[in-house]
C-alpha cells in the first residue's frame, strides 16, 4: 500500500463556501457550519482503482486515498474494522414484496457498532494534528467507540452522558478507563455541559459534526457499499437518521467515487428513516425545507435516532432531495415488532434503529414508492447485542 | 469460485480408526469418540491456492474445499462470517515482555462470538444433510449462534439451558425463536435433559463433538490465523479451553494446510488455557496423560470454559503434546485484572476467556517458557461487551 497516500488537500464550509487549510485543528467554520474535509480527486484516482484495491486490506483503512490521514502508520488507530457483511434478508424481503433487500451489519466492527468508524478515522486524524485529549456528549455507542479508540490512540477522553444513559455505554466508557461526568436531562443536556468543558479547559471537541473527520469514517460505509455491490449502488439506501452522519458520509463517499470514475453518475435514493417520536427531518421533507426544527418532546425506544436538531440536518436533506430519496417516521410500536420478526424470521438482532430502516422500507414498498425489483440496502447501525433483549425473555 | 468444491471424502474415528462414510448423518464412533472429516487433500490442494483465494470473499467460506458442504449456494447458513481481525497489543505486550503479542478478536463475528464459525459450518451440513431440527445443551454463546443460524437454516432449535445461565444468552435465544428449556444445576445436567431429550424424539443431537461438522467451522479459525500471517504461523497460540474445539480445529486446519503445502512443517505451540477453578486439561498434561478427568465442583468466572470433561479432551492434549505446547491455569482474579488492564492500555474490552490467555501468555513469559522475539497470538473467542461489565461501572 506504498501508493496509498491520502489526498486530502483542503476543508471547505457546504453553507457558505469558505476554505481553510486542512492541517491545521478546526472545528467549526465561523457561519456556524460544519467543515468537509476535501481531496485532490484526480490525484486520489490514479491510485486508488479496482485493481489496486484487490491488494489490499479487506478493512476499510483500503480507501487510504479519500481518508485524511497522511501517515497511517503511524497514526491509523485501529481495533480490527473489518468491512462489515451485508446480509441478504429473504425471508422478510418476500414477506414486504422487497426481493432484494439486504442489511449492511455494522454490528461487526469493533465495540459493536457503526461509530467506530467515526472514531477511528476522527482520532487517528486528531493524533496526527497533536491533539491528546478530548471532549464530546454521548448517550450510548459514540461513547463506547470513542472511548475505546481514545485509550488505543493514548488520549484522556471526557464523556458527558445523561443519567439515563443504557448502563452498558456507561460500563463500555469505564471499562477503557475514559473520564465520565453524568449530567441530569437528555443528550442536549450533555451537550451543553461538554460545550462548557470544552470553553473552561480548550480540549478537543469530538462532538458530531464538530470537527470535520469523524464524518470521513462515516464516509467509508458508502466506499464499501459500493464496492460490495461490485461498483454498482443498490437502487434505494435506508439510514436511521439521528445526527445523519451517516447519511451525509455515505453521500459524500459516493460522489467522490463518482467524481474518480469508479461508480456510474448516479446515486441510490437515500432515504432518511426515524421515529415518529421524533422526526424533525421528515417534517422538514414534508414541508420542502432545506433544514429542521428542533423537535419538542423527543421520545422513542430507538434511543440512537434521538436527536431534535441536527447540525448537518441541512446535508441530511440535501442528500435526501438531490438523491430523489425521502424522509420517513415509523412508529415505536412497529420499529420492535419489526425487530422481532427480523429475528424470528432471518435470524439476525438487529438493533432497534436498524429495525426502524426495515419497517420504513415495508411502508415505502406498500406505498409503491419501493418499485417492484429494486435492490434496497439498509443500514444496521448497532449489534442488536447490545441493546435491551428483555422484551424477548422466555 | 466455481472451481471451488468441497473435497470431503469420509469421516473417520481418531481412537480407533473405524471409517465411515460422509454422506449420510452420523454421530460418535461406535468406541465413543467424535468422528472426525477427512478429504482428498489433493484434490483440494489443487485449486485452493494462494492466488485463487485472493480472488475469494474475505470471509469463512473461502477454504471451501476444506469444507464440508457439497452445495454451498444451496445449503450455506451465512449470517456475515467475515474474516475476524488480528489486533496487536502493543502496550500489554511491552509491559509483559511479549514484542509481538496479538488477539484474534472473534467478538466480531454474527451473534458476537466465535460459536458462529461452529454453528454457519456444522448447521450448513446437516441442513445439507436433511435436518430439520436439532438438540444441544448451552451455557451461553454457543446457545446464541446455534439459535441464530438455526433460525437462519429454517431449522427448530432446541436448547437446554441451566437456569443459571446469564440473561442475554436467554435473551438472543428467545428473540430469535429457539425452544428453550431450563434445569437446575450446571451444563452437565443441561447435557443429560438434552441426551433424554435425543433419546425419546430422535432430533438430531447437536451437542458438541456429537456431530462432525461444528469442528469444521472452527478449523476456519486455523485457516484464517495462517493466510493472515502471510502464510507463516505464529510461534505461540494460546486458547481458553473447555470443550477445547477451536483449539482442536485450529490444530486439523494447520495439518490440512501442511498437507497442502500452503504453510511449512511446523505447528506453532499451542497452549490450552484455564481457569484454577475448572482445569482438567491442565491437571492431565501436567500427569503426562492423554486423557483428562472429570473436575469436581468447577467454578470460575470464566462461564465459557467452565467444562469439567471435554468429550474431546484427548485431541486437545495431543495438539499440545505433537506441537510442543502446554496447558496452564490462571485464577480468576487474575483474569479479571488481566481484562482491566488490557481495556485500561489497549482500549479493548475482553471477553474473561479472552483474558485468560493474556494473563497466560505472561506468566509463560515471566517462567521463560515464551521466549524473546516469539510472535504470540491469543484468540478472544466473544465479544467483551457480551458479558457482565459491572465490576468496571462508575
Amino acid at each position: 500500500m506504498s501508493d496509498a497516500i491520502s489526498s486530502l488537500s483542503h476543508l471547505d464550509c457546504p453553507k457558505c463556501a469558505a476554505v481553510q487549510p486542512a492541517d491545521a485543528i478546526a472545528h467549526l467554520c465561523s457561519c456556524g457550519s460544519p467543515l468537509l474535509a476535501r481531496y485532490d480527486l484526480a490525484r486520489a484516482g490514479a491510485t486508488l482503482t479496482r485493481d489496486a484495491l484487490s491488494t489490499r486490506a479487506w478493512d476499510l483503512w483500503r480507501y487510504a486515498e479519500l481518508l485524511p490521514i497522511r501517515d497511517p502508520v503511524r497514526n491509523a488507530v485501529k481495533l480490527g474494522e473489518t468491512v462489515t457483511p451485508i446480509v441478504p434478508l429473504a425471508n422478510v424481503g418476500k414477506t414486504v414484496g422487497i426481493a432484494m433487500l439486504s442489511v449492511k451489519d455494522e454490528g461487526t466492527l469493533p465495540t459493536g457498532s457503526f461509530k467506530a468508524r467515526g472514531a477511528a478515522v476522527g482520532l487517528s486524524r486528531a493524533r496526527e494534528l497533536g491533539v491528546t485529549q478530548f471532549a464530546m456528549p454521548t448517550n450510548g455507542n459514540a461513547g463506547g467507540a470513542w472511548a475505546a479508540y481514545g485509550r488505543r490512540a493514548g488520549m484522556r477522553a471526557h464523556l458527558v452522558m445523561p443519567k439515563g444513559a443504557p448502563l452498558i455505554h456507561r460500563h463500555e466508557c469505564a471499562a477503557v478507563g475514559a473520564t465520565l461526568t453524568f449530567v441530569d436531562g437528555v443528550l442536549a443536556d450533555a451537550g451543553a455541559r461538554c460545550a462548557q468543558i470544552v470553553r473552561d479547559t480548550g480540549i478537543y471537541d469530538a462532538s458530531t459534526l464538530r470537527e470535520p473527520y469523524r464524518i470521513e469514517g462515516k464516509k467509508t460505509l458508502g466506499f464499501e457499499i459500493a464496492e460490495q455491490g461490485g461498483w454498482r449502488v443498490p437502487d434505494v439506501i435506508l439510514y436511521p437518521t439521528g445526527g445523519g452522519v451517516g447519511m451525509i458520509g455515505i453521500a459524500k463517499a459516493l460522489h467522490e467515487l463518482i467524481e474518480i470514475g469508479l461508480i456510474a453518475d448516479r446515486l441510490p435514493r437515500m432515504v432518511a428513516v426515524q421515529s415518529a417520536g421524533c422526526a424533525p427531518i421528515v417534517r422538514a421533507f414534508e414541508a420542502g425545507a432545506r433544514e429542521s426544527k428542533f423537535w419538542n418532546d423527543a421520545k422513542t425506544v430507538a434511543y440512537g435516532i434521538t436527536v431534535p436538531k441536527a447540525l448537518g440536518d441541512f446535508l441530511v436533506l440535501n442528500a435526501v432531495y438531490e438523491s430523489g430519496g425521502c424522509a420517513i417516521a415509523v412508529e415505536d410500536d412497529e420499529i420492535v415488532q419489526t425487530r422481532k420478526r427480523v429475528a424470528e424470521s432471518e435470524g439476525m438482532i438487529l438493533c432497534l434503529e436498524g429495525a426502524a430502516t426495515i419497517a420504513a422500507a415495508a411502508q415505502l414498498r406498500a406505498s409503491g414508492w419501493i418499485r417492484d425489483g429494486e435492490r434496497v440496502l439498509a443500514i444496521n447501525t448497532a449489534s442488536g447485542l447490545k441493546g435491551d433483549l428483555t422484551a424477548s425473555a422466555p
